[in-house]
């Protein structure tokens, strides 16, 4: 009976007029070269490895839209040869000598400036290193020892569950609490708990519904305050302008390797505006975030600027990899990646508006404006339904109960491939709906 | 008149003696082998790039001896191959999926399995995390958060400053103190803090000295004084044998960069003895270290085991680089390793001081059980000292004011080469004593 069900065929007015916009939007896509800066799978092994698949390799309708980005980006194309050369001429040939030679102790500075230029943040602001969670642990940690007299951390319910622990184990060192408030009530508490909030930290882009905070005006709330505010930029890195300078925002940390492409548990990076620097203080000073890290002075100096936020040696092959996959956005405007990302959101809810399947709801915001780079769908059974997505070569995840995530990667996606995807995603939840009536 | 003094030949019957001597064990050398699981610079371009020192590839006395893998080992021969794998056919061709199909999450505590084997502890105590400052600084606040009325720390003045910097941090953020003592007075300080002193941290390896702690007993010490023993074993992992179950020693971390060879700045590791695991808590909590990540819980739940010790995602490419650099440990004991280090060591002692040259003086313990895998030596012109002695093939490196350290590995070094080097360097320094008398 699956057989049967598949084969239905739904090619109404409304889709016909939606691919043709697709088409069109394809035709004038600015951004529709980027996608060969990157090396994307495109046999059907790449769902489920083996010979059987790999013998359909010809099969026009298994090509693979890869809507995962916002969980783990693809490799750019000079990724493999970066890394190659980082290996066999830095490290292999120089050994020791080439953390002078290659530079390698500038990479976490230099490697942030070209991160600084996506966030809207001036050079010497971002450096990258450690994890997100560490990052933003120790950040929260300095915002509390900077304000000694403020014992609060507030922090939504929306946040990534990560930030809450990270958030919370640097509040309870620092004697502090953290006060978790729902999304809608954020600005009510910052005013409700003002001048006893060291830091609000909040990540942009819901993980979940994609749901997209106002940078600006929730900065200017946590300042009405009188606290920092922190940002997490995980999912708005490489696909959101964020305006580090332009609201004004005091910190933010974000991974490396969603839409900035840098590869699986590549580093995260860390912004501190300038004029806050010297005030605050790494609560995990290590040697190289010393002033002078080759004297090998007992007492801890910390370095100017933001590099007094490293901790220990740079992870150089890593960063190899994410410099590489910088290279992708040469030339690229943040602005112009938005605008894209927006049409192909469009498109997606579009086609997933345009034949409405039973079960199958949006679970992000209506409006592209109020989204990240993500769409996400409810349904019941989210895992039973992205699998069979990905089946037919529609990759997206799960997050849950009942979310499927589908993210809009501007520089690998063409329009008609997210219409096409959407396609294959409402065709399956019509099965599943008529299967599971059963 | 600087080429009269370079060609200063010296062959006393006492260096020709060490000479046969070390042909002699190079010849029954069980791990003569080891070196071709390397890939070891040999081209006289390693010291300085350029046409003009290429062309001289063919002059024997140019091949390169390489006396810094105590402070970054070279490339292990299967590493450039898997992590291009890691790049290709993992992350390029299965994306996120990868994290499921190559059980990416699982590298910590798997490769964290085989470097628990080279520091005799058991499956399940060690984990492959962060750096060697951010691990130290987990274990240090997780020893103060567990012994609540305990608010000192001790480490020595020889250990290695950003050790310092972090735990001072840590001690900071619980409101401890760090107590700096002097190597010699460890002992008595921890007898005299005794019940107060929540964990004491030493290097078991000076890094610049290279002399060697008693870990049993200074982990008697500890244990006797009521407080954790902390040990960083950053120039003991790969090259001593340390024995955290026979010594029952709580805490550990190092990095795996020296004497493991993982490549520049690889992640750290964290070892905890298994009976404290369920005892201690991550002050810097993440969602990889939750007991169901993928719940993503508001709420933390620490996972069972040293995984609860993980903050975020796995840095999955230096993991692979990591991964392929302990294969070359494969069926070779720690034991063997050491025994073959203090060999290498006796030898390079020999040589210097069969023939003494005025200002150069042996800065390590001369007796090799006093002693990790290197041996440094003391020179006013210590930097003059490398620089002219790496032209002539023969790297080591400085560390102020005036030590020049050569690191021993077992894996890569013959003993031959040892002898040579040490030779070039006595050659070099007798140079610098006429030079610098003129």
């Amino acid at each position: 009976m699956r057989a049967y069900h598949r084969s239905v065929t739904v090619d109404t007015a409304a889709r016909k007029e939606i691919v043709e916009r697709a088409r069109q939007l394809d035709a004038t896509d600015p951004l529709a070269d980027a996608r060969t800066r990157f090396v994307l799978p495109s046999h059907p092994g790449f769902t489920a490895p083996g010979a059987a698949r790999a013998e359909a390799r010809t099969d026009t309708p298994d090509e693979v839209v890869y809507l995962a980005g916002n969980s783990l980006g693809p490799p750019a194309s000079g990724v493999a040869q970066r890394v190659a050369e980082a290996i066999g001429s830095q490290w292999g040939q120089l050994l020791a000598r080439a953390w002078t030679t290659c530079r390698w102790l500038e990479l976490p500075v230099r490697i942030g400036d070209r991160i600084a230029s996506l966030i809207g943040a001036r050079p010497g602001e971002v450096l990258v290193a450690d994890t997100t969670s560490v990052a933003l642990a120790k950040l929260v940690g300095a915002a509390l020892a900077a304000a000694p007299g403020k014992r609060i951390v507030v922090s939504t319910a929306d946040n990534f569950p990560s930030d809450l622990y990270a958030a919370m184990g640097a509040a309870q060192l620092a004697g502090a609490r953290l006060e978790v408030v729902e999304r809608g009530e954020l600005e009510a508490a910052l005013r409700d708990l003002e001048s006893r909030v060291a830091v609000c930290c909040v990540t942009q882009v819901d993980f979940r519904t994609g749901a997209l905070y106002d940078v600006g005006r929730i900065t200017r709330s946590a300042h009405e305050a009188g606290a920092l505010m922190l940002w997490d930029l995980c999912h708005s890195a490489g696909a959101v302008p964020v305006g580090c300078a332009e609201h004004d925002i005091d910190l933010a940390v974000g991974c490396t390797y969603k839409y900035l492409n840098g590869g699986p548990g590549s580093p995260s990076f860390i912004y501190v505006r300038r004029d806050l620097q010297p005030e605050l203080s790494n609560p995990i000073p290590g040697w190289l975030g010393h002033r002078s890290p080759f004297d090998f002075d007992l007492d801890w100096q910390p370095a100017h600027g933001v590099r007094r936020f490293l901790t220990s040696s740079p992870p150089v092959l890593a960063l190899a990899a994410l410099d590489a996959a910088l290279d992708a956005f040469d030339g690229i405007s943040i602005e112009a990646i938005r605008e894209k990302s927006k049409r192909l959101g469009q498109l997606f809810v579009d086609v997933i508006e345009s034949e409405p399947v039973p079960g199958l709801t949006l679970a992000s915001p209506r409006n592209a404006d109020e989204r990240g780079s993500q769409v996400s769908l409810s349904h019941l059974r989210a895992t039973e339904l992205s699998t069979a997505v990905a089946e037919r070569g529609v990759i997206g995840d799960v997050r849950p109960p009942d979310i499927c995530r589908f993210g809009m990667s501007p520089l690998t996606l063409s329009h008609e491939q997210v219409v096409r995807a959407a396609t294959t995603i409402t065709t399956v939840a019509r099965d599943l709906a008529v299967t599971g009536d059963r």
